[in-house]
């Protein structure tokens, strides 16, 4: 009898619950919006709703491994709980795993959305065939995760893959972090946005300030847009994307030398426009990134790519942590 | 019957080799200048002399596990080669294991000097208890090795570690690695005496001046003897060491959330010049640090470290490597 899991992805904006078989297959997919104004407790109902319906369906041919559950905070892993998460009001230091098992009667996995992001490309995305990664998501703000030998890598206190207050200019623009030059501030949606109101201001981008008079909901898109059309005080804000992205990869390459780092998140979509700049600088920066492309170890060179899976990496992700409760450890199971 | 295993660190300048018990205990060292002009051969054979000096002595009352043996420079170790050495001319691509399993007719393990020490110190130095740790080295140049769930961490081509051309100031000193700003250009031993000399130039500093005309070695070590006697300008110098790895140290605390990052190499002993400005960077840089200073999970801080072990981490490292022959993998043993 084949085996699936149930991933939830649980966003500030949207939730998205897919059924998963153990070989990747994915049965169905739900989504909805997070409404957060109606507070931890219907929101939490919804969910297992979501589950249920999924389990009902597929479960009757399939066994039911356990229930993945992707949240954006600090998880406590010992027990359960969410340590802290900005975008989900209410929920720090409430028990959400022991209170999904009691409501599914299924072995609960909480995790990390940025982690089952990572754990999802290393699945089914641009990491299958590698045991290790770095996923670097650039959204509303920039977050990261890293996969270990087939596992999320958590760190100390579960905060590991803080990768958006990762110092890029010493002594640049400050960040909510208290720090200055932080990689969000010039890698993110909002960064882009904000960069591109700058250039508006400094009257020094007159296609940005047609695009900015002419949209209301003016942001990151919009200026991808402009760079598309050839703007080129866009492609400036690109280019800074991108050498900032280049400086943290460089750091993350000369310490880590992983054979994989995926970037995803909204901003992913821009590859195009700020992936040179990352190369150029990636390449100066880092001697074992130029190892890799130059020398004799040419075929097992670090590879910086973007997202395969786009939004569904989290969801899957999360599923595949709880098709792995099965088999609790790769070295465990290799000497069985 | 004690099981023992021989560790031999094999420097540019010294070659150290020791007999250790598998508890830790140090049976005994030896010590040589490792005198490159006499090349490859006659250093290989001196090892090996060495080596089979201390199994004679301590091999009738215990079992010899193996050798472990810490170069510097890049180790393929699918094929026990040096695959490049900066400072030790004509070994690169010689098959180092395969040439000493022959003579010596023991299991040799080969590894990285850094990932050496960084082993060293997490067996009987500042990283007993913990399983994951960065070790960073400030000598002539900085180096660097990943302590990873108990086993020296590789990356994908052996060249994990290469902390000292991490960027810390984006257009900061050139570097011979080809990129700006590298961390090796402020926190070596090398920079630490050409800012010295820097500061001479611009005529700021008077006491530094009067130690470079008395001094015909003038080098890191008088730049710390005129910090101790009050010198401003030698203060401030210790300042951007500590500046410099400060930022350093928060992009590996918020990537990784490591329990432990120890600073050893030569410039160590500098500690109380340059650690109070390394915290304050840190801790004003890394969310991830601040939290294991202030807040519920303090028990559970990141912590940084001077080295415990100062010049024996390596040796000590490279025969722990040797005795964990005996036990391939921590979980595979746990499992049996």
């Amino acid at each position: 009898m084949n085996s699936f899991a149930v991933g939830v992805d649980l966003g500030g904006t949207n939730m998205r619950i897919a059924a998963v078989e153990r070989g990747g297959t994915q049965l169905a997919t739900l989504q909805a919006a997070t409404d957060l104004k109606r507070g931890r407790d219907l929101i939490l109902a919804e969910l297992c709703s979501g589950v249920r319906d999924l389990v009902q369906r597929f479960a009757p041919d399939r066994q039911l491994i356990g229930i993945g559950v992707g949240v954006p905070g600090i998880i406590d892993l010992e027990t359960g709980t969410v340590h802290s998460a900005a975008n989900l009001p209410g929920w720090s230091d409430y028990p959400v795993r022991q209170e999904l098992q009691k409501r599914l009667q299924v072995p609960v996995v909480l995790e990390n959305d940025a982690n089952c992001a990572a754990m999802g490309e290393q699945w089914l995305g641009a990491g299958q065939g590698v045991d290790d990664l770095c996923m670097i998501t650039l959204g509303t703000g920039v977050g990261g995760g890293f996969v270990v030998r087939g596992r999320p890598w958590h760190g100390l206190m579960g905060m590991a893959g803080e990768l958006g207050h990762m110092t890029v200019v010493p002594d640049g623009t400050p960040c909510g972090c208290g720090s200055r030059g932080c990689l969000e501030q010039y890698a993110s949606a909002t960064a882009i946005k904000r960069m591109a109101l700058e250039a508006v201001a400094g009257n020094q981008a007159p296609g940005l300030a047609k695009a900015v008079a002419e949209n209301p909901g003016f942001d990151a898109r919009a200026v991808f847009d402009c760079y598309r059309q050839g703007d080129p005080a866009a492609r400036a804000i690109f280019e800074s994307v991108g050498s900032a992205l280049g400086i943290a990869m460089a750091n993350l390459v000369n310490a880590l030398n992983l054979p994989l780092h995926v970037i995803g998140g909204g901003v992913a979509k821009a590859w195009e426009a700020f992936s040179p700049a990352l190369f150029r600088e990636l390449t100066r920066r880092s001697v074992v990134f130029r190892a890799g492309e130059f020398r004799k170890v040419r075929h097992k060179a670090t590879m910086v790519v973007p997202t395969d899976l786009h939004g569904s990496a989290g969801v899957l992700g999360a599923a595949r942590l709880a098709l792995l409760l099965e088999q609790p450890s790769t070295w465990r199971s290799a000497a069985v």
